[in-house]
């Protein structure tokens, strides 16, 4: 079986991770989902699954978020596929996800569904074409509420027009050095695109890891809200190759990058804090080849074990304490893992 | 050819790295060192090196301190062969140290003579014995200065009486902890030894390494002063283990222990204090077998990495920054050596 997206290595995985798309698209039929009712919100519900029962692609499983542990929510929303509000299980609120994860439906977040795709590596327009085939199947089966001048409505006025977000998830140490990521921000900002951390709240970026997304979304077509984010991203990757080469001039910092490696390779208790600053430096050495491990391995870890994702998949009544036990355990296995095969 | 006793692992060498002898011995027919002339420290040094032409045990070889590059002096007080004051070259100052460098002699330190004998483990016995033959040896002739009541004459009062200093080098991380060590040096001042750091100055005990070692000279018998010393490490060495069972308990503290390993064995470079301090936590996985590496490999480290003795066997040139990076790659070296031999 291929690997999933959050851990395959695509195109230019050394430092692009994956590519998002999401379309927010809203049904005629209902009240956007500030005011519907609970038997509407119901209705919709069924509504979408019936649409989406002959979808001809993989194949699709809905879940109500109410039916959720806390952990299993919160799970879903460390691995990016639902927003963290999406965990409150408010009326109507389901989840529907494909076989490989690739395909993530939001019903009754901020619009009636939010449609996202996600491709590992540099691959929006994959990721673009994923997306546009649930949408059309969509289209020829519910009424979108569309305006010819507005395009498609939203909630929220700012996803008027294309109603598109897309999206690349960066990981970017070398700028993230002397805040130099802080000054690129704001020339980004007059672009009309954004980037923050993926990861942390407030501004901290955990493990360098970014998502670089796209803000217009009237008067411009798809394709050029595309073009811009993908020309953007390219010399973003192209700057953070060029600090990492700098970088990798100094002891010190081959230092850094080892410790990190003998520390995750060695320690019995790692916080998830401490587990994403430390892959940072790996995910670097093994995109160098300095340290035995494989990149897919650093984006394994970092997606899996993530607090909330470790209670699901593994025990739900673990505390802080036995998950940095066992997430000490996890990341010292597979290490050993990588080794061995690079080794053989 | 066995290990030096620096290296070994000797009796009890869980806690107790090493046992050592030091006689102060003064000849009648010279001024203490503090009054005597360039041309008596000369004759004097003659007068010592004719005497021990006919030694009949090891191979004893006399340079003059003279002689020696800054850093060699200072690597032979960083193997405790000499004092630190003693790498300052004043006239007649002479090492005579053994092939297994477990005899050294000072010639013309505070006083003409100080003998020094070093065993791996608890064998201050044997330390003692052999101590007692250089010293035999040399009383057979020259005249040493004696009286009948105050003992051997020293150039200090302090050692007056048997002028005998016998020590234990001892490794207490974990009475180390929380001050502890700290208590209990003032019971064992009063006890009439004392207790301080080995490698640190100023009180710090670098890798938790102390000497402890008798303080009263007059007025009782060399073997009464051993028993004593004896019963006190054997003491302490009690204490540290049953504190060292209660801190194994601790996963936290497991963790410590194996950090400290992982940086170790990852990082490229490491200055002698962070070694140290990491070898101190290695040295007690390596007493409890939880990570692979030998207690004669963590002696042995200890003992040849400092700054001087880099620089003396290596490269006279070497800075700091060279040092850290070569300190880093021996140990490396040697961890992956205990790895390889453990795994066969």
């Amino acid at each position: 079986m291929a690997e999933k997206w959050y851990i395959a290595n695509g195109n230019q995985g050394d430092i692009i991770l994956s590519s998002r798309v999401r379309l927010a698209r809203n049904l005629v039929d209902f009240p956007f989902p500030c005011r519907i009712s609970p038997e509407e919100a119901q209705r919709l519900d069924e509504v979408i699954v019936k649409a989406l029962s002959d979808f001809p692609g993989e194949k699709l499983h809905a879940v109500r978020m109410s039916d959720l542990t806390m952990h299993r929510a919160v799970s879903l929303a460390e691995k990016h596929f639902i927003s963290p509000e999406f965990t409150d299980p408010a009326p109507g609120r389901m989840l529907i996800l494909s076989d490989q994860e690739d395909i993530s439906i939001m019903v009754c977040e901020d619009d009636h569904l939010r449609i996202q795709t996600m491709c590992a590596g540099f691959a929006i327009d994959e990721a673009y074409q994923a997306a546009s085939a649930v949408d059309d199947h969509l289209d020829r089966r519910v009424q979108y509420a569309f305006d010819e001048r507005l395009g498609y409505l939203t909630q929220s006025p700012t996803g008027l027009g294309t109603a598109m977000r897309a999206s690349f998830m960066l990981h970017l140490p070398a700028l993230s050095q002397n805040w130099e990521i802080s000054r690129l921000a704001t020339t980004i900002g007059k672009l009309g695109l954004s980037i923050r951390g993926s990861y942390g709240e407030s501004g901290v970026a955990k493990g360098d890891i970014y998502v670089l997304s796209n803000q217009v979304t009237l008067g411009i077509s798809e394709k050029a809200a595309l073009d811009n984010l993908k020309a953007i991203a390219l010399q973003l990757a192209t700057r953070e190759r060029a600090a990492r080469d700098e970088m990798e001039k100094n002891v010190a910092f081959a230092d850094r990058i080892h410790r990190a490696y003998g520390i995750l390779n060695s320690a019995r208790m790692v916080s998830s804090e401490e587990m994403m600053e430390l892959l940072s430096l790996v995910r670097l050495g093994a995109v160098a080849g300095t340290v035995p491990v494989r990149l897919e391995t650093v984006n394994e870890l970092m997606a899996t074990l993530q607090p909330a994702s470790m209670n699901a998949d593994y025990d739900e009544n673990m505390d802080a304490a036995a998950r940095d036990a066992l997430r000490a355990d996890r990341i010292r296995a597979r290490f050993a893992e990588d080794l061995q095969n690079q080794s053989r």
